[in-house]
C-alpha cells in the first residue's frame, strides 16, 4: 500500500475510541448523508439513498402481501386538529415546526408539519367511513415528517426523516389487535432477514407507549456501543383516536360503533441502525441484501494488456444477476481502491490482474471476514451468490453473539448500575410495574426500559429498583 | 337496471355542460383522492396513489436507464437561501408558505416549504463538486413541494403535490443541454406510450420560462375541453446557478469553472390529466398500463350454484397475469356494478353467469368502446392481453383525433379570438418574438402560449398579433 492508502484509513475515527465521531465520519466519508444549509436537516445521497429504496422494496412488497395500500395525506396539520387528542398534542407539541404565513398572507390558524399524522388521518377516515362493508382500511403512506429535536445527529435523530406510517381502521377490537402484531412481525422479520440485526420484540411499558396509544409493541436492536436502537414500532389505538375523532361506522346490527385503530412505522434511522450495528474499523458493512453495490470489481495492474477488457468482461458477466460496480479509475492506487469499497461497506470485492486471468480466474474478497477466495471464472457467477448467502448469515450471527455478550441480568439496583457501566448492553430484570422505579433506573443508570418482552423468563421473584414482588420481566438499555 | 342504477350514473354532472364541475366528481366518486381540514391541501386515496405509483414505476424505471441516481434534500429552505437568485424568489416568493417558530421557539430565520429545490440542492452541490471527475451529477427526488395556490383544484392546482425533480450538474454546456432534452424525451414517451396521451413538445418563450432558467423545454397535453395541460418541463440553467451558488469543479486543465446545470420535473398534475384527456360521462377512463384494476370480475346471478366459485376460479386464473377485482358484493345488482366500475375507469370488465358456465365463456366489455365480446374460458387470458394493448392504443388514438380536431390555425388576432371561441383548442400562429405581442393575446383571448414547437411549420411570414415579420411558430391555448 503507498502512503495514500495509510492516509485513507486515517480519516476514520477509531471505533472503540469514539463511536459518535466514527458514526459521523462514516456517514459523511461513505457519501450516505451531508449537513445541510437547513441546519438539523440532512440531504441524502445517492450512496445512502439507495439503501433506503432497497429497505422500501422489501417493506413495500410485505406491506401489499398483507393488504396495505398507499396513499398520500396532507403535510401540514391545523392547529385545532393537532390539539384535538389530549396525549397526542403533549407528546408531540414541544417538538413540531408552524407555519405561519403562506402566499402573502398570515394564517388566520397556524399549521405545523407533520409529525406523525394520526390526527389529519382520523378526519378524512372519520369522513369517509359509513359502514362495516368499508371496513378495514389498512392504509400506508412514504413521506417526510419533522421533529424539532434539540440535538441532531444524521438518520437517528434528523428533524426531517423519511418514514412508512400506517394507519388502519377495524370492525372489531379482535381485527385491530391482531393487526398491530402482524405489522410488528413484518418489521422484526425485514430486520433480521434483509438487515442482519436480531430484534427483541415486546410491548412498551405505558411510560414509553406513543403519545395516545392503548398499547405499542417494538422491535428493539443493539448496536456494536451496546445501546439500543428502536427500530419500528406498532401502536394499538382501540377506540382513543376513533372517539376523539368521530370515526365511526354503521355495524352488522345496524348501530353505530367507533373503529378500532392502529397505526405503525419505521424510518430512516433503520439506516443508523444498519451503520452502527454492522460497522468496524474499515468503515461500513453493508447486509448485501441492501447493499446498493454487492461486488466491486478492481482490476489489478490495469496498464497490462488485457487487463481493462477482461474485467469489464467480469463486470458485465455479474451484472446480469448483481448490482456491480466496476473501478477503473486511472488515478488511485489498487490499495486506495480496497480501502475505499471497504469503507463504502461493498460486501464483496473482486481482484483481478495479468496473472489471473491467465489462470483464468479472480480473487474474492469478502468484507466480512476479509477472507480472500481463489475462483475459476466459469464458476464466479453462482460462487458469488453463494459468498453473499454467507455473508448475509454471517453478519446476522455476529450481531446476535454481540448481543449475547451485552446481554445481562441484573437482580438489584447495585448490579444493574455495574452491568451497565462494565458491559453496555440490554439489562434483564424483574419489574413491579411502577413508573417510580421506571424513573429512578433512568436516574440512576441513564436507561431506559427497552421493552416488556414476548418471551418472558423468570428471573427472580423481585423488582430490580424496589424489591417489591414483581412477575415482569423487562429489558433496558441506553438508547439512540 | 334498478332504480338504484340510475341515481348512481345521475351523480356525475354531464361532461358537456360543466367540464369542471364532471373533474371534481370524478376526483371524489371515483375516490382518487378528496378535500382535507387542511385547506387547499388534498388526501390522495388508495385508487388515485396506486395510479400515481403506476406513473412513478415507469418513470423511476426510464430514469434509472439514463443513470439518474435517486437522493433526498431537506423540506426547509432558510429564508437567505431562497432570495440569493434573483429571479428564482421573484417567481416563488408569492406563493411560499413560512416556518417561522419551531420546537417552541422562534426562528432566527424563517425557513419555507420548498417550492421546488434548486437552491437548497445547489448549496449541496457546492460543498460536495471538487473535480471534473465527480461530474456529472444526475439526482433526482421524489417528493412533496408547496405552492400556496390562491384558487385550488385537486391534483391540478394543490397547495401540497407530489413530483419528482431532477437536478443535474455537468462538466460541459453540451452535455448539459442534451441531459435537459434527453429527459423531456423520456416525459414524451412515458406520457404518450403509458398515459395514452399525445404530446406537444418544444420550447417556452422566455416569458412562460422557469424562474432563474436560460431555457425551459415542454411537453403540453390536451384535454377533452380544449385546454392544455404543461405535463413535464426540462429546464436548462446554463451557469446561472452555478455561479450564484458557487458550483465550481477544476476542469481538464486545472482550471476553475462554473458546472452547467439542469432541472426537470413532473407531479401529480399527470393523474388530472388523464383523468381530463380521457373521461366521458360514465366518468374515469383509465390507460391500462396504470390502471390500479385493469380487469374486473362481475358474477350475475349470484345466487345461482357454481357461479360464484367459477368466478373465483377465473379471478385468480387472471390475477397471475393482471391487476384484477372480483366484486361479489351481495348488497348491490350487478347493473349498479356495471356503473361503479365503468365510473371507476377500469379498462376491461367480464361478466359471467350461468348461461356463461354452460357455455365454458365469459363477456367482456370494453370500457373504451362499451363493446361486448364472447370469449372462450381456455383463451381469456390471452385475449384480455390482446384487448388491453387494443385499449391503451386506441385511447391514444383518440386523445389524437380530439386534438387534431381541436387544433386550428390563426392568421389574425381576429381569427384567433373565433377560432378559440368556437372550438377551444391549440392556436397555431406565427410570432415576432416580442412579449408584448404574447401580453396582448393572453388580454384578448386568454391563452398563453404553450410552446414553441420543435416542429416548426412556415404558416405566413406575420405575427399572428401585431404583423410584422415573423419566422417563429407558436402554439397557444387556454390553460390549466
Amino acid at each position: 500500500m503507498g502512503k495514500e492508502d495509510n492516509n485513507f484509513v486515517k480519516e476514520i475515527t477509531n471505533i472503540e475510541e469514539d463511536f459518535a465521531k466514527w458514526y459521523t465520519d462514516i456517514v459523511i466519508k461513505a457519501e450516505l448523508a451531508d449537513y445541510t444549509d437547513a441546519k438539523g436537516l440532512i440531504a441524502i445521497r445517492p450512496y445512502g439513498y439507495e439503501i433506503w429504496e432497497n429497505i422500501q422494496k422489501y417493506m413495500d412488497a410485505k406491506f401489499k402481501e398483507v393488504g396495505v395500500k398507499n396513499t398520500y395525506f396532507p403535510v401540514l396539520i391545523p392547529e385545532t386538529l393537532l390539539q384535538k387528542e389530549k396525549d397526542h398534542i403533549e407528546g408531540f407539541a414541544p417538538e413540531v415546526a408552524w407555519v405561519t404565513n403562506a402566499g402573502g398572507e398570515d394564517l388566520e390558524e397556524k399549521m405545523c408539519i407533520r409529525p406523525t399524522s394520526e390526527t389529519i388521518i382520523s378526519t378524512c377516515y372519520a369522513k369517509w367511513l359509513k359502514s362495516w362493508r368499508d371496513l378495514p382500511y389498512v392504509y400506508n403512506q412514504w413521506c417526510n415528517v419533522l421533529r424539532w429535536e434539540k440535538e441532531t445527529r444524521p438518520f437517528l435523530r434528523s428533524r426531517e426523516f423519511l418514514w412508512q406510517e400506517g394507519h388502519t381502521i377495524h370492525e372489531t377490537e379482535q381485527e385491530a389487535q391482531e393487526r398491530t402484531l402482524k405489522m410488528l412481525d413484518i418489521y422484526a422479520e425485514i430486520i433480521e432477514n434483509v438487515l442482519a440485526i436480531p430484534v427483541l420484540k415486546g410491548r412498551k411499558t405505558p411510560k414509553e407507549q406513543f403519545a395516545g396509544a392503548e398499547a405499542t409493541y417494538t422491535v428493539e436492536t443493539l448496536m456494536h456501543d451496546g445501546r439500543a436502537l428502536q427500530a419500528g414500532t406498532s401502536h394499538y389505538f382501540g377506540q382513543n383516536f376513533s372517539k376523539t375523532f368521530n370515526i365511526k361506522f354503521q355495524n352488522r346490527n345496524g348501530q353505530e360503533e367507533y373503529a378500532y385503530q392502529t397505526s405503525w412505522g419505521a424510518s430512516t434511522r433503520l439506516i443508523g441502525a444498519i451503520i452502527m450495528a454492522h460497522g468496524d474499523d474499515r468503515g461500513l458493512k453493508l447486509p448485501p441484501k441492501i447493499a446498493p453495490i454487492q461486488v466491486v470489481v478492481v482490476p489489478v495492474a490495469m496498464h497490462k494488456d488485457g487487463v481493462i477488457p477482461k474485467a469489464q468482461e467480469l463486470y458485465e458477466n455479474l451484472s446480469k444477476n448483481y448490482r456491480v460496480e466496476l473501478d477503473i479509475r486511472d488515478n488511485v492506487t489498487p490499495g486506495y481502491k480496497f480501502n475505499y469499497w471497504e469503507m463504502k461497506g461493498v460486501p464483496v470485492r473482486i481482484e483481478i490482474g495479468p496473472r489471473d486471468i491467465e489462470n483464468n480466474q479472480a480473487v474474492i474478497v469478502r468484507r466480512d471476514t476479509a477472507e480472500k477466495i481463489v475462483v475459476n471464472l466459469e464458476e464466479i457467477n453462482t460462487k458469488i451468490q453463494e459468498i453473499l448467502e454467507q455473508i448475509q448469515t454471517n453478519m446476522y450471527n455476529i450481531c446476535l453473539k454481540t448481543r449475547q455478550e451485552k446481554t445481562t441480568i441484573a437482580n438489584n439496583i447495585d448490579e444493574f448500575v455495574k452491568n451497565i457501566n462494565e458491559n453496555q448492553g440490554y439489562i434483564k430484570t424483574m419489574w413491579c410495574g411502577s413508573e417510580e422505579c421506571e424513573n429512578k433506573i433512568k436516574e440512576l443508570t441513564g436507561a431506559h426500559s427497552r421493552c416488556i418482552p414476548f418471551e418472558q423468563e423468570k428471573i427472580s421473584d423481585k423488582c430490580v429498583c424496589c424489591g417489591k414482588p414483581a412477575t415482569t420481566m423487562v429489558v433496558w438499555g441506553r438508547q439512540y
